[in-house]
């Protein structure tokens, strides 16, 4: 585009210049003191122009780092002249020769910092206006204006290293499953509405009418099909989407990467995706991990740490003092214990001397989760400390200290309460004091299974039960007996992978056969002629010769921002949505033409706003 | 799953063994000589079972292939006997030693047809009913069938490979574009509707009343977003769709291998490509390629071959006789040439002899491409033969015979028309004629790359222009002149890759200018409102430092099917709709509850049949 002829281009284009006869020739990280003498070619934009002692100094950045060029009117009177109408996010190509700096100039804190490019000949590939905010590392700017301004938020290094990871990430997960004889197969995203679980995202058809497909909660059923078809190891990188109410870590559409075998059973699983994502940290970033990892019930993890994914980085275990308490004489722990309660307590080491407003505090925390009260005691240097030690015997208070294994200096935390909120109250109350405490190496990686799942939990609100996992988890071969009987007492074959307190995956061994499966449609309240027409071919599909096989699940949104130290699974996803479902750059979703919708036999009613 | 004590059960399951104690050490195909003796494990399916000798014969299949395993009731009498009840497509796992075949027994035209398995345990893990077609290659059932008991038609050796194909090919796109530097990004499902080229499908927003998702056509606007945000070279393995009536070889969802690259030319970007079709080629199914490929300018392919997709496995060119004809005094031609019409022949050698119905049939053909008449002149052994001959003198039909190469035996078959006429019609017959004449070599691989395409074509019914590849193709600098007067005038940087006369992919080098992208949008006919609407987000950010890029798309589906010398991308997508758009296993789309569209703030509004 170098000449034009037309002159209403000329304000505009005149001023750029092509690559036409430039070759790049290194990223700019790529240099260091072994290309001293050597000629170079350069792409990338203007992080910073300074003007020093007569010279111009661009600090020009690709997506690989960034390198200081050095322009004097010494060298090119022509290149000196371009160079002092350069602004920051200019798009440069820049010829030159790489130099080492003298030493009073090396910047240590420059991957390039030992030398510049001295610039021969510079063009201008195109201008930019002045960006809403900085591009660089680290900024304090409102996020709705970085993700209307997406593609300048990409431009800054800590979001492009984010997306290279999240490449390297897919990449090693690729490599390590295909070496392992995995085929990555390509599910439907136009598929078949079956609400059981989270609502669905619906697409009309236009050919045919009054017909809608779902988009994919996940691709869960065909890739079961897949193992009837005899595939034997599956996996995708599967987008999936449900039109849920946003939480901060919520999208209405995602990422898994999703994986099925046959023939195989639980044990073997689990040991494969270990080794797997051994090596996608190693892959990924650097980070050994050592396998096995730790397996906790699931009746354990609750009863340990309150919480089916627990984080494993620091102690301070939930204490079952129920039996101790046992006829205390205290009338609040009593009348829990006599309703099937428990009592429980956390022994935070250390913070006997606790602010009693902090005390006082924690009562509101625990109860967001339920808790009516919380009691404390306080190991001080003067003897214990409490609102409630009074109620207590000698005896009962040695037997106390002794279970929870008490010292000076420590504080008992109680919850004494139905076992549900509990685990909850209590399981939470630990995850915040292992913060105010700083008791979590954020540098630590725990990772854990939790297994022996209950198959089903009963829904209070819908007054039925639902599956814990999902339908098609195989309920544990001695507890089948159960299904029509007591639902509540069953163990499924599932299992999650829980890294620091977040659940990174989960799957199960799955039901194969015909009768087994409409056993369980039918305990979550399914009726034969719902079952046959959400899972009708699956049903049909398990009598023609379906294999034992099992799977897995894995948030590779999640995976990625905890890889990558974020906070927000956003800063590891391209273009995402907001907490209202929009996405703000291109302002999507938005309104479509009546014709549109009339092809599609459809018609929008929007209630009137009152 | 192995003692099911409930009563209901029993009569399905407790047939049915576990995997319990066993590994699988082997697949089927893993099996030659060198493991004779050695005591194996295998799962796989009955692909075959016959009883010979008083011994029972199973080949057992598994994704690798198939091995013969043999129960003989002196080996193991348990074994033999549950041998005697399998069926085709019983699930099972094999415990047993290999041992070489005696000579008279080996199978040639089996992998491991000199081995075979003598079963000591035999576990039935699933039974299943007979199919409703075979589980072999090659077979003949009619797709609806198949596609509706898709988990079968998977299950035949054929199908495997293909998956498997499309898996190495995929596999191996990222593995070179890794090596490149090329980062996969992720790009939104969930995206905006920008109606223009084909229809979108839509999707309501529930958070959003009357507001809408469109599903994405291809990620175009969002990987040029990405090179503005510095990401320099971007891949993606992406799912498009387009809610287009399907021909026989579209999907309405399909994948594409969707590139973008930063500071690069037209020459870099097609290089680049060719070594990485090569790659694939080779990874995928071993062959070798050859690069550079052939270039044709868009005018020289529809010249010689009539189309802008030219098959070149063989010759039988178009040959121009304007120039002959002119002034011949033959009414029919000089009528269309004084109306800017063309005379055009094809060659083909060595028909002279074709039955006069087969040439009365042939102007049948090229009517249908809207050529109102087709001559023929035979070079027999007794001289010219023709309907037209008599109307030219010698001298005429003289330099004919030159300019037409033409030798006894020869049949020249002529079209004048319009040249846009004469290209279909002609186009259309040569590769009729060749596949009549047995001229394709259907072992041979002919890419090309076809360049210098129009920037714009003139729809005829929307009278207006539109852009041939898509708006946002640059035109060639030079005839950046013409955008205001001439659209028709200009070339756009945009680039086809050709296989077998298929058109395998396409691109081109982008426009990165505000004011000469807001040109090209008028020029197709969009008010600066409109302009604004839909593309204001990429204007705008053309305007922060976006750098000179390009790109390309391909089509992954027809890609594999060519690799894999299929008919149909059915044949090589694993769960494909029908031309009615619809999933015959599943049965999407299907009807909906009221209550799901009244969330979504629409309502299904189907005419009554009349």
């Amino acid at each position: 585009m170098a000449q034009i002829e037309t002159a209403s281009y000329e304000t505009t284009i005149n001023t750029i210049d092509t690559l036409q006869g430039l070759k790049r020739t290194h990223a700019c990280n790529d240099l260091n003191q072994d290309h001293t003498g050597q000629e170079v070619t350069l792409c990338g934009w203007v992080s910073r122009r300074r003007d020093h002692g007569g010279l111009i100094f661009i600090d020009l950045r690709d997506r690989s780092g960034i390198v200081q060029v050095v322009f004097s009117s010494d060298v090119n009177k022509a290149a000196f002249c371009k160079a002092e109408m350069v602004r920051n996010e200019f798009v440069l190509a820049v010829r030159g020769i790489v130099k080492v700096r003298s030493e009073g100039t090396v910047n240590p804190n420059m991957a390039t910092g030992t030398i510049e490019v001295e610039g021969n000949e510079l063009r201008v590939l195109n201008t930019a206006k002045t960006p809403p905010f900085y591009i660089q590392d680290s900024i304090e700017v409102d996020e709705i204006l970085r993700l209307k301004y997406r593609y300048l938020d990409l431009r800054r290094p800590e979001m492009q290293k984010d997306l290279l990871l999240r490449h390297r990430v897919t990449k090693s997960m690729r490599d390590f499953l295909d070496k392992h004889r995995f085929l990555e197969v390509e599910t439907p995203i136009l598929t078949k509405s079956t609400p059981e679980g989270a609502r669905d995202y619906l697409v009309p058809s236009r050919v045919n009418p009054g017909k809608f497909y779902a988009l994919p909660q996940s691709p869960q059923i065909y890739k079961q099909l897949l193992m009837v078809a005899g595939l034997e190891r599956y996996f995708q990188i599967a987008r999936c989407f449900r039109d849920e109410d946003l939480r901060a870590d919520r999208q209405p559409e995602f990422t898994q990467l999703d994986i099925e075998m046959s023939f195989i059973d639980r044990e073997e699983i689990l040991s494969l995706m270990e080794q797997m994502v051994a090596y996608i940290f190693k892959e990924g970033i650097g980070t050994e991990i050592a396998a096995p990892f730790v397996r906790l019930t699931y009746e354990e993890a609750i009863a340990r740490y309150g919480s089916d994914k627990p984080d494993l980085r620091f102690g301070m275990e939930l204490i079952d003092l129920s039996a101790v308490f046992k006829d205390s004489g205290f009338k609040v722990f009593d009348a829990v214990l006599a309703n099937g309660g428990q009592v429980k307590v956390i022994n935070v080491k250390g913070y006997a001397n606790a602010p009693r407003r902090e005390l006082d505090g924690l009562v509101d925390y625990v109860a967001t989760y339920g808790a009516k009260g919380l009691a404390w005691i306080a190991y001080t240097e003067e003897g214990l400390k409490s609102p409630i030690t009074k109620f207590f015997n000698e005896a009962v208070l040695n037997k106390m200290t002794a279970a929870a294994q008490a010292e000076t200096g420590d504080l008992l935390l109680f919850v004494a309460d139905k076992p549900k909120v509990v685990a909850a109250a209590l399981g939470q109350l630990r995850l915040e004091m292992g913060r105010r405490l700083n008791l979590i190496d954020q540098d630590k990686l725990s990772f854990l299974w939790v297994i022996d799942f209950p198959m089903f939990e009963y829904d209070e609100e819908d007054k039925r039960w639902v599956a814990m996992h999902h339908p098609f988890t195989s309920p544990c071969d001695e507890d089948i007996r159960y299904l029509g009987s007591e639902p509540g007492k069953i163990k499924a074959k599932a299992y999650d992978m829980v890294l620091n307190g977040i659940e990174l995956g989960g799957g199960s061994i799955r039901i194969y056969n015909r009768t087994l499966q409409e056993k369980v449609f039918s305990a979550i309240g399914l009726t034969p002629a719902e079952t046959a027409e959400k899972f009708g071919h699956l049903l049909e599909a398990f009598e023609y010769g379906t294999p034992p096989h099992g799977g897995i699940a894995f948030g590779l949104d999640r995976l990625v921002m905890l890889m990558a130290k974020r906070a927000s699974i956003r800063d590891v996803i391209a273009f995402p949505k907001t907490q209202s479902a929009a996405e703000l750059m291109m302002q999507s979703p938005s309104e479509v033409g009546s014709r549109q919708l009339k092809e599609l036999f459809i018609k929008s009613e929007v209630p009137a706003k009152k």
